[in-house]
């Protein structure tokens, strides 16, 4: 009969992202973010029928969506090209157009915070009149009157959550990844959520089970985030549930039941529990997927997950059970089934000091395998490469290449003393967990000496220029997707209400001006010997334009063979199929050229 | 609370269209073709699961979906940026990018005719060897190999259906819109479907029950469409199920229930029956939709529709008894509710000679209502204007436009005697049909004679041009989309297999030189005075790109106030979304620009 040819890598270009999602309070409605028809827009479905039809029309990327639960309208953040400036804009509650709402001069940020249980008053943070510690405010929507109800101060300041009754407010303090407190206000009482702030730790999302009970996770003397409870009569901290070597990320209140989910985080994937408040029973739950990118509990107690897996792309799951999941939604890849594609190895091996570091391994299929391996170091840093589809890799994979992506230290999952090695400490250890990454992939006979390249974006772009520049003896070929170059000007150039964490987070220009021009890719200029590939975001509020500017410039200057493209009309990450597709495109064809 | 602006022109603009759809064996597999990414591309959900998701990436028309029923392969016909020019395509069952099947150089077509139950014989005509008339092929999928079957003469040929034994074929013949005979082949012997292949009359598409019986919409010595059977056993032909003043169209076989669907066609609506080849018994059925666009039914008797109303944008239905027809898409305008949009009046007035016209009236709300009518002659010109969704209408009716649309002599739905009234006569009786409407329109207070515009597309492109030319003291201004602006040259222009249809549908150049004359818009160049925006796709087979070049340059030479738009990669009619858009904002500006 016919015969059909092998999936091509263009159809991994076709893939769509659902990047965020809401439900309305009595189900009926599903709405969320997606690139569908090419660009991010709003789609929504009406339960149980899961159609998807255009819900708002704006081409740019959400940040948030959230139903009015009386169904009057719906909230959604967003910003111009990436530009991360995002602001509120309503919507009619059947879709439509979103017209400003809390917004105002188009460098500023407006943050959704919370919405009350009658929809009528808008909690938000914003960057205004305090760019790096961010105010806090109360809209009234019924009379449009707007309220200051909290000043940033010592770091960057968010509300965490509201008891019912409105009195009670959790709010974080941001001092670095790895140093967030948490503190209560009631009236004009401030509590501590942690026994001692002073002590480096995290404190998560909270939740109010009733106006004087809040659940969070934290790490709080411990390795792993467990979660936690405060008690606001007694003003008592205790330690709830605790896993072992797995943090505990996300909590939900699911009031109906009486229980809450927890969502966590274990290496190169998630878990999902439920805790029984009750009882007092903890109980692991099936998932749909290895990594949870969104999860809501619906007041009736159903459960909905937004989620993907190593070869299966962001989907949006329900249950009303806990345990049987229907998926929502049907993305995936044009016509290549998850057995054309390819699910990660875990493997861990040893690095330069004996520390074990765990690592995904995407082996090419034997029938497409062209010999080469691509190294990839994750971004964040404090972040980890999961179970997660990348189209990105299955079209690399697809063309023959074998994808190595190790969590080296700095990366999250693996406790909080792994998670800080890298801070003030970009270059050294994070960068040598890479190098032994890439003899182990030699030794073990993965990877032919003569056939690596390396491939990073924003942390990992900087890690894929360091690397070039002080290891360039083991690359054919470098791409780096926006990368920092040099630390100096970095940290300088991030969002202002980043600025309060760089200290602990990459250091002081001043104190650390050494080791910054050790750790900066720019001072390897002249190691920088091979064909690379830049690539760059106009909009990048993150790592800015100036940063693969000025790499590229003093890298042309000397002769070198670099690439350089820049999407005018977008920021840290893709927003647009367009340009995502011509990215790839640029990339196989660059990493093809450079096979030979 | 917050305070929405009513839906605006923008929304309508992003409604997405339905165009055909094909439904597994097994139906587990719905595919459409849509252009829900701005583009027409293949869509699928997996039933009952109605998530779509892409099928098929190859951002062109698709003029037909056919399912293989062992599930191998889909069958799919694309053209090229609406050139017409289709060619046959294969796609693996779980979607992909299309491989060409049956093609051949660009300006050839090939039309997917029937799929051999087995799925292995691939029956379709080609232009190839025989671009007016067209030949009949049969390509064996397993083997490759192809054979004529059958050559077209006297007039464009095409396969009707096929016995399930493959015995025995049934052919039509088109000499007109209006006489299209049909013929069966067995064997060497060739029998006529009805009595007298002389009698102008039509025949559409037929079924076979079984190997001998064959049933089949005609008008034969009647005003309107009937049921027709043919035994081929007793070589007779019958009337079997007549409606009163309403046209039997399509003829579907349920096998499983031993019945046949009947679609049919009766003024401004369609409607739908089902009759019982056991009992012979007619039942009227609900219908979900006024209009009615596609009907299949499944092996298992249920059956799927595609079709849509005034104020509901096309969508695809389901029934398992023929009664409750659930959704199967929600295909809607963005955040418009069909409450906000305007169903048409059916009117009717009498015409300058009595003849009783009908015609659909959109009146703009008052709290849109701009004061102007657009007068609108449709397509076709044997074609009607029906209860269907046009979002070009609705963007027109929420500026505040209202809208005319008569169905003159010479539209289908109102008898064979009223439809041929149009041929071989284009421009006078017809067009006094649209001067009696306009008059209606002033007479009856609905438009003020100050404040009419005219647009119409194809014929209806013809009839602006040509009232514009005869009768401008009625309108401000014309638009005129893809119309004929002379006879001569257009009649010489169309696709080579609708040459054979011209002397009856046109005319001949030569015999009819002075109605020809008479009867061309361009004859009345001094009278089209107002301001006029010409639309042309600039790979339109139909009306090729030539006529409006010719008209807008006189008008031009003549310093008439005339803007033109060309769609470089459209033909006739819209498969690109951006193009659609470009469209309906300059008409809009163009209208609200002289409205003054």
């Amino acid at each position: 009969m016919i015969e059909f040819p092998k999936p091509t890598v263009e159809q991994f270009f076709r893939t769509h992202v659902i990047t965020n999602f809401a439900v309305s309070s009595d189900e009926k409605r599903l709405i969320f973010s997606s690139n569908l028809n090419g660009k991010v827009n709003l789609w929504a479905m009406d339960l149980p029928d899961t159609f998807p039809y255009l819900f708002a029309h704006h081409d740019e990327s959400v940040s948030f969506i959230k139903t009015d639960p009386h169904n009057r309208f719906v909230l959604a953040g967003y910003d111009k090209d990436g530009d991360e400036n995002h602001q509120i804009y309503a919507l009619p509650p059947e879709g439509g157009l979103p017209q400003p709402l809390v917004t105002g001069d188009s460098q500023e940020k407006y943050f959704f915070e919370h919405l009350s249980d009658d929809g009528e008053r808008l909690y938000y943070g914003t960057s205004e009149n305090n760019p790096s510690f961010l105010n806090m405010h109360v809209r009234n929507l019924k009379d449009g009157s707007d309220e200051l109800i909290n000043e940033g101060e010592g770091g960057p300041t968010h509300l965490g959550a509201i008891s019912n009754d409105e009195s009670t407010f959790v709010y974080y303090k941001v001092f670095a990844n790895t140093y967030v407190i948490g503190f209560v206000k009631v009236g004009e009482e401030t509590y501590d959520l942690t026994p001692d702030p002073e002590k480096v730790h995290t404190v998560g999302q909270a939740v109010f089970t009733d106006n004087q009970t809040i659940y969070f996770p934290t790490d709080y003397e411990s390795e792993y985030s467990y979660l936690a409870k405060f008690d606001l009569q007694t003003k008592t901290f205790s330690q709830v549930v605790t896993l072992e070597n797995e943090s505990v990320e996300t909590v939900k209140y699911d009031k109906s039941n009486n229980q809450l989910y927890l969502g966590t985080e274990k290496g190169v994937e998630h878990g999902l529990y439920r805790y029984d408040l009750s009882s007092k029973q903890v109980e692991k739950l099936e998932k749909p997927v290895a990594s949870i990118h969104q999860l809501h509990v619906a007041k009736s107690g159903n459960v909905y997950l937004l989620g993907n897996s190593g070869t299966q792309p962001l989907n949006i799951f329900q249950t009303t059970n806990g345990e049987d999941w229907k998926p929502l939604t049907n993305n995936r890849v044009l016509g290549v089934s998850q057995d054309d594609m390819v699910e990660p190895d875990v493997v861990s091996y040893s690095s330069f000091d004996g520390m074990e570091i765990e690592a995904l391994l995407f082996r090419a299929k034997p029938e497409n395998d062209n010999g080469h391996t691509i190294f990839w170091p994750h971004g964040g840093p404090q972040a980890a490469e999961t179970k997660t589809f990348r189209a990105m890799f299955q079209a690399f994979l697809n063309r023959g290449y074998t994808i190595f992506a190790p969590n080296f230290r700095g990366s999250t999952g693996y406790g909080s003393s792994f998670v800080k090695l890298v801070e003030q400490d970009w270059g050294e250890g994070p960068r040598l967990d890479n190098v032994a990454g890439i003899e182990w992939l030699f030794e073990n006979n993965i990877t032919d000496r003569e056939k690596l390249f390396l491939v990073g974006g924003s942390y990992g772009g900087y890690m894929a220029l360091l690397l070039h520049g002080r290891h360039p003896e083991y690359f054919k070929a470098v791409v780096d997707i926006f990368g920092v170059s040099n630390l100096f000007t970095f940290v300088n150039s991030v969002p202002e209400h980043w600025k309060p964490i760089m200290e602990r987070w990459v250091g002081d220009p001043e104190r650390d001006k050494e080791r910054f021009i050790k750790d900066s890719p720019d001072t390897y200029l002249d190691g920088m010997t091979k064909p690379m590939l830049v690539i760059q975001g106009a909009k990048d509020p993150r790592v800015v334009k100036e940063e693969s500017d000025q790499i590229v410039a003093k890298l042309r200057e000397k002769g070198r063979d670099v690439e350089y493209f820049v999407m005018e009309d977008e920021g840290h990450g893709f927003s647009k199929k367009e340009n995502e597709i011509k990215v790839y495109s640029l990339m196989l064809d660059f990493l093809q050229k450079h096979q030979a």
